[in-house]
């Protein structure tokens, strides 16, 4: 019986690890690490930094290729079939190291939170699954920013960039976190009463924040986040949205 | 100058506090406890534990009394006002320690999420407020079940009891987190085709886990929150709501 722990480790910042995710990786007798071999090899490189730092004593490590998501239209249909070749990479590599017990996969941010490890280790058979939260690029974002998440007492919506831009603001919502944006997904609603808390890198130590009212900085926003994809290669970003009274 | 550090240092798991919220802590120069007399002081204690666990150097703890919230009609107002009172109290702790320049206050969860410690540090003159980021309850509980917020691609909204109770289910929502509850708020709203996940003293020795559709376990939830209310003293509580297909 194999347990899969999947440990969040936070946004990039070694020091986001928590005491709990340190004790799982030490309990680990096999960590599967992801292979991506482009630009994002920098995270790779952060994962052996972490273990580096947090492991008492070496623990085998087993490095995977992530297979490529198919571009066809049916976006929800291409992510299944990718996630059902992830998960059959995942058994073949810990079936490669017979023996291992307790098996961890370190995740960027939280597993809980748009991620794929929770959903792909759910096709794996006789495997029990352990999650250790992390910190997620929002909390990242808000301790950058110092603001609050949640105006006093009142509801967040937590979305992606693409629900942003095909059903606009979701009614109702004052607060409003938007992740996975492939770009300025907030150039599709009115800016109009709408302040913006803008994060590139957070927690890492190319972190770039821009915050103000959404018509004065939206496009200083999208000038510098071509520029930092421009110079690094790749870019993670996320924002707040807020609205009303409290924007 | 001085400067405010929020430190979030997870839900009453030591293991929770992360390698930042450490070395803010061993940074400080004068840490604020609360001192609140009544059958939340295994909080308080959990505090001290979480110190006695990580200063390397002992580093001076002023306890301070919080207090009162008047119990008035106006609930904005009521918190207003009580937001005051505790400002003035932390301005008056830090200025009975002069010298102080880096000040800790740890805060349980995160800083950013249905806390009120950035709203009054906002209210203190000459101050800098910087946050470290801390796992919550939501995310502590999402791990215990071992599953993802958000279904694939799709929103989140994440509310309070009294929201839920008076504006019922929002608009469009598939998934609801829902904090701050005093007590089953959740038999508000038409159980049908609703799942649960409910957890108390989640990430403490403590929890408490029940999962379920909602109209077979809603019963067994509010007699066990009963139960282990009355046995411990207080309670916290939280639980994810997820309606349609994916629930």
């Amino acid at each position: 019986m194999t347990t899969l722990w999947l440990i969040g480790i936070g946004t990039g910042n070694p020091d986001h690890v928590t005491g709990q995710a340190i004790r799982a990786l030490n309990g680990a007798d096999l960590i599967l690490i992801p292979r991506k071999g482009d630009a994002k090899s920098d995270l790779a490189d952060l994962r052996r930094q972490i273990l580096g730092q947090v492991l008492k004593t070496p623990v085998p490590v087993a490095e995977y290729d992530v297979p490529q998501r198919a571009d066809q239209d049916d976006y929800l249909g291409a992510v299944n079939d990718w996630h059902d070749a992830i998960a059959q990479v995942w058994a073949g590599t810990i079936a490669m190291h017979p023996g291992s017990t307790n098996v961890a996969l370190m995740v960027w941010g939280d597993p809980s939170l748009y991620d794929s490890t929770l959903r792909i280790a759910a096709r794996l058979s006789g495997v029990t699954v352990k999650v250790v939260a992390g910190i997620t690029s929002l909390q990242a974002l808000t301790a950058a920013h110092a603001i609050p998440l949640n105006t006093l007492a009142a509801p967040v919506t937590i979305t992606t960039g693409r629900q942003l831009r095909d059903h606009g603001w979701p009614e109702g919502a004052t607060t409003l976190a938007v992740m996975l944006d492939k770009g300025g997904a907030f150039t599709a609603i009115d800016a109009g009463n709408t302040h913006i808390w803008w994060g590139a890198y957070v927690g890492m130590p190319e972190e770039t924040l821009i915050q103000g009212p959404l018509a004065q900085v939206s496009d200083t926003i999208l000038a510098t986040r071509a520029c930092l994809r421009a110079e690094h290669g790749w870019i993670m970003d996320i924002y707040l949205l807020r609205r009303g009274d409290d924007a």
